[in-house]
């Protein structure tokens, strides 16, 4: 992989084909001057670089790379199969997606290709090819971006009718075995003919929920082999180059670690939220997805697509970034693990759908103030970069995510208020409000290296993800289950067992029935008599060797226990029969932490956080205020703020947005 | 008719093929040892039965049906034309009904049949002929079930389209009686051949409504056709065994009436809602629906599903059955009516989209709280099945209800806020708070044996109809006549006739004006000075022999008689111009119980009903606290209590869902 | 044109197609009784007039209009082509529009056909030949009305699929200038080949802006090429004739302009909102509409429907019109230019899907209430007929208006809260509130004669146009600019200056960024240190020699200019750049109003408006109580009431919904 992947730099997004090229030198030089490092170039140019099928046209390209060559700018390329041209689409129909009710996906947005149609991976690898071929040896270019964007979406065209029958034949070989594993005696669905096995036309959530499972399994397969045939086509020509993708908005339906496993790194396009009233979600939001993204692959990533200014375009226009927003939380990416960011846009789009997407410079070709603050963060990352270099962020707390549970969850609400990724944020929060920080990683991973793991419903649950936890609580370690754990088989199947099925062992607890209050509030009361707040679920629990440590207040079970803890091995293994408000989460966590020894900042205010990279000879703590007000944080030593060159002792205070970085010996 | 019909007693819902026969006998033997006398079975079950075209397997359903008479315990079978496999849809795939939009209704999820199928009738009744042949002499088979849970389906297809033409051609004969009867010259809409008469494609509510209400009716009889093909292939090959259907959800598009005419007996799937802040409403409803059921027939009913946990699948799962509502639920249909209450489900399912609709049992088939509550139910039940049967709910009091009058206002609504059946609803209710109680019958019954009768907006009017609610009143009843009424003949056209039309005569006033106010809250204020809410509709009254009795007090019409009685013949008939709050009501309906002498509890506390099933020797007095509340009741006298064994006087004391029955001397 | 054209009278809408022969007699009489002079006849009667194709039934017709003729009313007839008869959508189904999804709309309601069908324009224009040859020379015929309510149908059917292609080749001649000035390059969407260009399937919102203005405006064509072709019939057949078209609720999407130039005068369908709680909004939006219809053809016009009972059918029936409403508003019509106003309808229909669309009397055909105030009315306007004839509202302030404007930000709507007509009520409200009252033009009008012009949001901007504002500056007027004006050029792509782009020079300020709140309220303070709410948007201003005259006064900006005033030439040009509340603009009006010595009522009670009718001889001054609340207006000096006969000085006294009209000198 090439060498620039993995420096701390500030990149820009910039569409040469948008401009009157009388434009492009003056522009390339103001990046220069301003300390850009990296642009990424080429996403949807499909038409301009083949106007007509087979006719090429790259001389603009040409100019525009050898322009950022000139003045040392490096340059990711993109494939350009997000946006197949209207020759494509009036020549070959079959690369449009059909929905669930019939109706197609027109060309004239973006997103109108199915993963599946033989027309868009022929033409797709055709300009891949001429791509690759032309670019492998220039200079300047350095990695690819895969399409953009992916999302699941739902094709029921031809292509996907036949392949995922091939798929469904593939996994379970015999119709008998899709019958059983389905259950489609249920409602009288069973399959007798092969040619009966198809996509779920209708659309309707209301079908078997095994089977819808399924078709997004292969919805994950189909998009996980069309990249792959990218891949092929760019590691062939270009075996120096890096080749990621720019994943966006979590959660997404899309599996990101089957996506992500086969890239050199992972990208996110990262957008938080610039509305004063989401101050208190936004940073916090924006931290999980961070955590996120560093987990797809447990290694550092990229930022693709940074915020520059306020989205906009047929949704209403978000507010103005305020003063030091733009700035802090790149960092904040930064702190997280991006190494490169690269800022979307360059300048606002004049023309097309995405007129009011803010760019870091308005239509007029104006700098502004956020060009300003733009500069100052380049200056303070170029300053920065060669000490960040080969750090990356490490935690001893890890959050367990789960594709699979988000998916059948989604197929399966369960509950009014209950959402899967909502509760992960909620967990996420509270170990982030305490500075102590988590990785977030697939559920499967191996657990070494930590001391506290939270596996927030696994609904749908394996043998060896039961067992992997219980090998982590023996070994030492600190679990936290949950409620709506152990109920499903792989294959979406309610199982014939106690809850939480095959975790009723390590928690030491029986579920004998639930009450699903929903969006009403019910009331814990903790050992101590103190009462929380709970909602969505409640599991009514008896103890088989664990030890309640909450209680149920109200309803005919008060009384009964709602939380548990249950020694396991030299671990311990708590039960959450219920959805607890944060106060509750940040005890639990904390008292853990403690008890582990592990590194917090309990007394965080909030929107501030605190990250800490960690190299060989060094690592660095990043104090984010990513709020409109000013803030302290109490240092527990005196550090030497690399950002600016002070001694920070006691009481740091933060400006609006303010963020500084400190050195810190390195961690062991 | 099967004697079993006719019993008193608890039955389970049971699927023996969505479980491994290993379980069965184990099942049967728990549900003999429970008290369960009745299973249903093989609803749903086609693809079981006929795995492709003609290819049967009955085998498994011997073998169950075998295990429950080996166990003594009665069989009710279903036909399985809800749910057509795929071998037929694949075959005949004008099977699917065609939504408005063109879309069709693809099979995965259930109901995907249209009733008008050439398809489904041939390949129903095939499969029904088998059925009923193979288990016509099966000492176990008692009954049948047609179909499951008929809905108006809208469904747009050829076949539709071909007999709705041939429906209206027998209806009018002609098309200048058609473009007269349903106004079409308005519009441009006048129809100069006969191809032109079809489905009202595009699904618009603002077609005429003329046409659509004979399309609906049209659906009414193409469900009744639909039957009819089964009740005759049933009763030419089970002459012995009963046939019902499963009633749900109302209010239904389908009319009921129409539908239950052709069975022996009717049935409903009752699911009170869990939630506690529907308390002051469900429990009310459920009273309405029980008593729109027993109307159906003016006889005794089944409930062939009882709720017996949270309801869930794609929807959020409801809250927990509270102690004792399973039970109390139970009663109160019995209460209301039901001779047989069987129970869904046997066992909560572990596959299909139904997952989370929760049986007596959960996945883990370990029996638990709501088992218990069930099987002390059972015991109760055949404790007092012997008195119980052919004892019945009598009552002095009607509401008279019309689905020509739902459909009618659900095409034209009227007014924001107002809704047909919710209006009933608040008629019921103030009867059932009084502990009056009345039956629901269709408002084109006999009214004899009635005091007081309440027909809620006649809406469409026929001559007929106006006729016997002149008869009743003349006979010296109490009718209650509602602002919205006479407005139109039965084809849905506006009558040229000052309002209430037909019904002027009668209740002797003239509406001169409306305001239609909607959800707007007005304040009408009767002879004594008091003031009650009223609102939906305001009708400006000039008296034409009636007497005010309540006026408005605010508007330009302030001032104006709301409402209105009539001396008519012997009786009285009311006029209300307004739709009141339920404390007006309620002194309504106690004025003139009094005046009748009739039975009531006046001042029954929130959520506690009484109803009487009246036999030749003895009469039971059912005393039901539907709610989470301690309750107390004043009896009138001293009473036996039949399921306690125990004497009640003065005040009789209720936990919460707690029930009582009381034995009464028999009513004249 | 017609003499009838300009006279001052009232009218009703009747359909004697819907009644029995044998009520028409009986029905004209009592109009003529009533003093009514014109009636509209035969819209939507196609079918009636022609049964089959080329088989024609014109004898009714003829019955009805000799009726009229014989009791001295004029007729005005519709061309029936908003309602295509069956038989026709049988033959020809391209007559019927298709939707963006592909759905057809279905005959059964109306509107039911695309305006660039041939078979429509073939057919319709054969059923126009033969009304007009044959009521060409009735003595009873004036004038004629084309289709009904024109609106924009986005259909997507073949005809206007070709018909837009051609419509884009002949604006820009070759695929280059569409891909340049559609911005196409963005999303890969450059066009190869004319056949990729068509209409915008989908639907979707989301695509290229510049090609959905595009396509709004081909219909705009389209609309207008579909009339002309109706036009050249009726003016070559019935040269004597006027023809008028009705539009309804605004805004329409429709270009009411380029569609009312080639009519003799438009006329409006006006029905105020009869509920209580629109009082405040109600009276001030419909005085905009009459202002936006006056202004259309700057000239006065007809109202072709006018309240006379609750409209409803299938939405809620709406409140019943107060005493006094339905003559108030009338008055309001005729105060704001309307010659005749035509009731909507004689008799509430009694058949079809308007059942419950109150005429002036109720199916009952017994004159109530409101037919008592209206032929109040009819005496009242015949007496002052003769005064009125001749007289035209006349205005020293305009608002500028623009569809493409509309159009335009309802493609990109900007932000939250923000709505382009919802803003321009917000300007003309506040005008009128302070009795200036004003005219609505269009924005590219001259500006001759005016002292005030508001140029609301200039999103689209030509070089045309702002010249147009500069001149008029230059020549001592006021303008009035906001924000969003500059943005984008004609082609609807965002221009490469800074804001307000092409109003730089004369509002002297620049745009340095902003905040799109939305719904989010901030505040300002003016010189005098007095605090006002805005929302919407906040314009970061510089000062580029205008003077600042209030200041944003919260979050970065605080302190930042937020209104300016620029002197131009002679004149004086504001620039809002946010939002404000109505006491702010009040404030700003009354004060531009006194520099320009304007006539004024600055205190006028909430509901009351004031108009001037004004002459030659004379002029008539408007006072209307449009509120449930009797109302006090201070008269500036003494005049003649011509309504009553008496003189008004001081204090006049209006009851609610009360109406007064006095003489006033001619106005210079």
């Amino acid at each position: 992989m090439n060498k620039f992947a993995n420096q701390v730099q500030i990149g820009v997004v910039y569409y040469p084909e948008h401009w009157d090229p009388s434009l492009w030198e003056e522009d390339v030089q103001l990046m220069k001057v301003t300390g850009v490092r990296v642009v990424r170039l080429a996403e949807f140019a499909w038409s301009r670089m083949e106007s007509t099928p087979g006719v090429y046209h790259f001389e603009w390209l040409d100019q525009a790379i050898d322009l950022f060559h000139k003045y040392d700018i490096r340059v990711v390329l993109c494939t350009p199969t997000n946006t197949p041209p209207r020759w494509l689409t009036e020549l070959r129909p079959d690369v449009l997606p059909r929905n669930a009710d019939g109706t197609i996906t027109y060309p004239g947005v973006r997103g109108h290709r199915c993963y599946n149609s033989e027309s868009l991976r022929v033409y797709g690898s055709r300009i891949i090819e001429e791509m690759t071929q032309r670019y492998a040896h220039h200079p300047a270019v350095i990695g690819w971006q895969t399409d953009n964007e992916y999302w699941v979406i739902d094709c029921h065209c031809d292509a996907c009718d036949n392949k995922f029958q091939e798929w469904v034949k593939r996994k379970y070989g015999t119709l008998e075995v899709v019958n059983r594993e389905w259950g489609t005696v249920v409602w009288s669905g069973e399959y007798s003919d092969w040619s009966q096995v198809g996509v779920p036309y209708g659309g309707s959530r209301h079908q078997n929920p095994s089977y819808l499972l399924d078709f997004a399994r292969f919805q994950w397969d189909s998009i996980e082999e069309f990249q792959r045939g990218q891949l092929d086509i760019i590691r062939r020509n270009c075996p120096s180059h890096f080749v990621t993708h720019n994943f966006h908005t979590y959660p997404q339906r899309l599996n990101l670690y089957q996506i992500g496993a086969d890239l050199d790194f992972v990208s996110f396009d990262y957008y938080p939220n610039t509305a004063p009233d989401k101050q208190s979600t936004g940073p916090y939001s924006g931290a999980l997805a961070l955590d996120v993204t560093r987990g797809i692959k447990r290694r550092n990533f990229w930022i693709m697509e940074q915020l520059s200014g306020s989205p906009g375009c047929w949704f209403p226009t978000w507010r103005a970034p305020y003063p030091g927003f733009i700035r802090a939380f790149s960092w904040q990416a930064i702190a997280k693990g991006a190494d490169t960011v690269v800022h979307f846009r360059w300048r606002t789009a004049a023309t097309g759908a995405e007129q009011f997407w803010h760019g870091l410079i308005d239509p007029s070709n104006v700098p502004g103030r956020r060009f300003s603050e733009f500069a100052e963060l380049c200056g303070e990352v170029n300053a920065l970069s060669g000490k960040l270099q080969g750090t990356a962020p490490k935690h001893e707390a890890a959050i367990l995510l789960s594709h699979e549970q988000l998916e059948a969850l989604c197929i399966q609400p369960q509950v009014e208020g209950m959402d899967y990724y909502e509760n992960v944020k909620d967990y996420h929060r509270a170990l982030t409000k305490l500075g102590i920080g988590c990785d977030v990683i697939e559920w499967t991973q191996p657990l070494d290296g930590y001391k506290i793991v939270v596996a927030p419903s696994f609904y749908l649950l394996s043998e060896e993800a039961a067992a992997s936890l219980e090998r982590f609580a023996e070994a030492g370690g600190t679990v936290i289950v949950t409620s709506r754990s152990g109920v499903k088989h792989m294959n979406n199947q309610a199982v014939m067992l106690p809850l939480p099925g095959l975790l009723a062992e390590c928690t030491g607890v029986r579920v004998e029935e639930y009450d699903p209050i929903g969006q009403d509030k019910h009331r814990v009361v903790n050992s101590e008599g103190r009462s929380f707040t709970c909602s969505q679920w409640c599991d009514i629990l008896s103890l088989q060797g664990a030890e309640a440590i909450a209680w149920y207040d109200e309803d005919f079970y008060s009384g009964v226990p709602a939380v548990t803890v249950n020694s396991f091995g030299g671990g311990r293994v708590y039960y959450l029969g219920t959805h607890l408000e944060e106060a509750y989460l940040q005890e639990l966590f904390e008292k853990e932490a403690k008890a582990h020894g592990m590194l917090m900042f309990p007394d965080l205010p909030e929107g501030v956080q605190i990250v800490v990279r960690s190299g060989k000879s060094a690592a660095y703590l990043f104090v984010l205020n990513l709020s409109r007000q000013p803030r302290q944080v109490i240092l527990p030593a005196s550090y030497h703020s690399v950002l600016y060159g002070k001694r920070r002792q006691e009481t740091l205070s933060l400006e609006p947005y303010g963020v500084d970085v400190m050195e810190l010996p390195a961690l062991p």
